[in-house]
């Protein structure tokens, strides 16, 4: 019986835009990921999902606006709505949804990713 | 479209042991409380809780030992386990549960709370 940290999650990976399962709570997933550059547009259709910045700051870009969010920050970007994440910089973030949620929602492509337990 | 700052929150209230949903995702709730003290022992029979220390340090016993929580670490009480989370001074704490978990569980009593929107 042992508390996650989350900063020495962080510490056991150096790839972007992977997001790696550090708890489940019921069906839920927790994720960590790295993230730099631009992601690409996508929705998810069935759910919610929430952004909380851990580390550096990021921006989601929706169709009609853009969120600006800094260490310590949470947006949920709801069900269906368009968004693309950005970070100038390495930007770390912690991810609440569903576990069965794919990383680019319908848009799919290569940046598809697999959610790898840590 | 603007983001949830945390530490923003948590300056609104001074009250203990009462969560405020800062943010929801689908049927679940992102709630923030400040805590001190002991809290009752209590289980939640259909599901699992999320604890993340945002601030501070806490415990949650369990009745087969005790878990340390310290600043940016997490720790998921699985459904149908009896816990008490205790801190020795002031703790802000970070839960994630579904909306319609009541914070002392199937234990009751007068520590009871109605989680209020912040």
């Amino acid at each position: 019986m042992q508390a996650v940290n989350i900063a020495n999650k962080f510490s056991q990976f150096t790839e972007q835009w992977q997001p790696k399962r550090i708890a489940t709570v019921n069906d839920y997933d927790v994720r960590i990921a790295k993230i730099e550059g631009e992601f690409v547009w996508h929705s998810h259709e069935d759910t919610d999902e929430m952004f909380l910045v851990v580390k550096g700051s990021m921006k989601i870009l929706l169709r009609d606006g853009e969120v600006s969010l800094n260490e310590g920050e949470v947006y949920v970007v709801p069900r269906g709505v368009e968004h693309k994440p950005v970070a100038d910089r390495e930007c770390q973030i912690l991810l609440i949804e569903p576990t069965d949620v794919v990383n680019t929602g319908t848009a799919g492509g290569e940046r598809t990713a697999t959610v790898e337990t840590l």
